[in-house]
């Protein structure tokens, strides 16, 4: 699909597919369906990325609370979102040993008690040894670094979501 | 449960409980989740308000886009959300004769194509023939009059849905 083929989009079609690129947040993509025509791919994802950056404070913060703990309890229940599952999985976040496990949970209800927002991060780039460094050092920063820095893993996530979704077009009936 | 119970909640299960408060927007109630504690319902109630009323127009569409239709697609292919199938059910949306759903289906096609975004309007409140009737009269407004009018009514179903899980709080573990 390209971003022809998106502009042509009715907005009941845009939300279903591009409506998890942040995750459970339907309503970002559903906003800027408001601003096509894009003229680019990057120009989509720019509209995306400027809802987030003129929310409330409160509202970043809300995006992060929409995300899964790494290793978790949805992961192991089963009730991951489809892309959650697929990029978790291809970090390792599946098959960590038992202290792996043990260290990530305790360090998730450290960094959730101090921030009261899940870490977040790309684990599409990132391996299990760099997710467990950076979720122990992430735990030091202040409140309002470590909300931005979020914000950041969620863009280069829903990046990351986008690319995938364009380049599997057959996926969907367009 | 009561707001004593409710300040109490981790963000997880607060986000649990009132994720669909907003129909798919999950990122309201998780955002504010940061103004607690509130000193009663009608607080949290309007610190959601204002969230809702903070958002630029884009972002109110987007809202407005997370809705179903009303005696559509997702109600025969049993996809709503339990919420959402609750509301039309109890306004008869799952009994509609067969003139009765083509008109509802041709005016749900009006209104879409008019304003881009769906007709939202509390179920509870209204019956099978005060829904047809809004939905005829509304597809005649401005699309500003209708982007805030649909917005009134997204309020109106979050007031009952709060009202709805506070009352049943046995439904919850806590």
């Amino acid at each position: 699909m390209d971003i022809a083929a998106v502009n042509l989009l009715p907005y009941e079609d845009f939300v279903n597919i591009f409506g998890n690129v942040v995750e459970k947040c339907p309503i970002i993509p559903a906003a800027v369906w408001s601003r096509r025509p894009f003229v680019s791919v990057k120009a989509f994802e720019a509209a995306i990325n400027e809802f987030i950056d003129a929310l409330p404070e409160s509202g970043k913060e809300g995006i992060l609370r929409c995300h899964p703990d790494l290793a978790g309890r949805d992961l192991k229940s089963g009730t991951l979102t489809r892309e959650s599952q697929e990029e978790q999985a291809g970090a390792g976040m599946d098959a960590l040993s038992s202290s792996e496990a043990a260290r990530m949970a305790r360090l998730n209800e450290e960094y959730k008690k101090r921030f009261g927002f899940p870490f977040v991060i790309c684990a599409r780039i990132n391996d299990k040894a760099a997710i467990l460094q950076q979720l122990s050092a992430r735990c030091q920063n202040e409140l309002a670094v470590e909300r931005a820095r979020g914000i950041e893993e969620v863009k280069k996530i829903c990046h990351l979501r986008i690319n995938t979704l364009l380049l599997s077009d057959g996926t969907f009936k367009l």
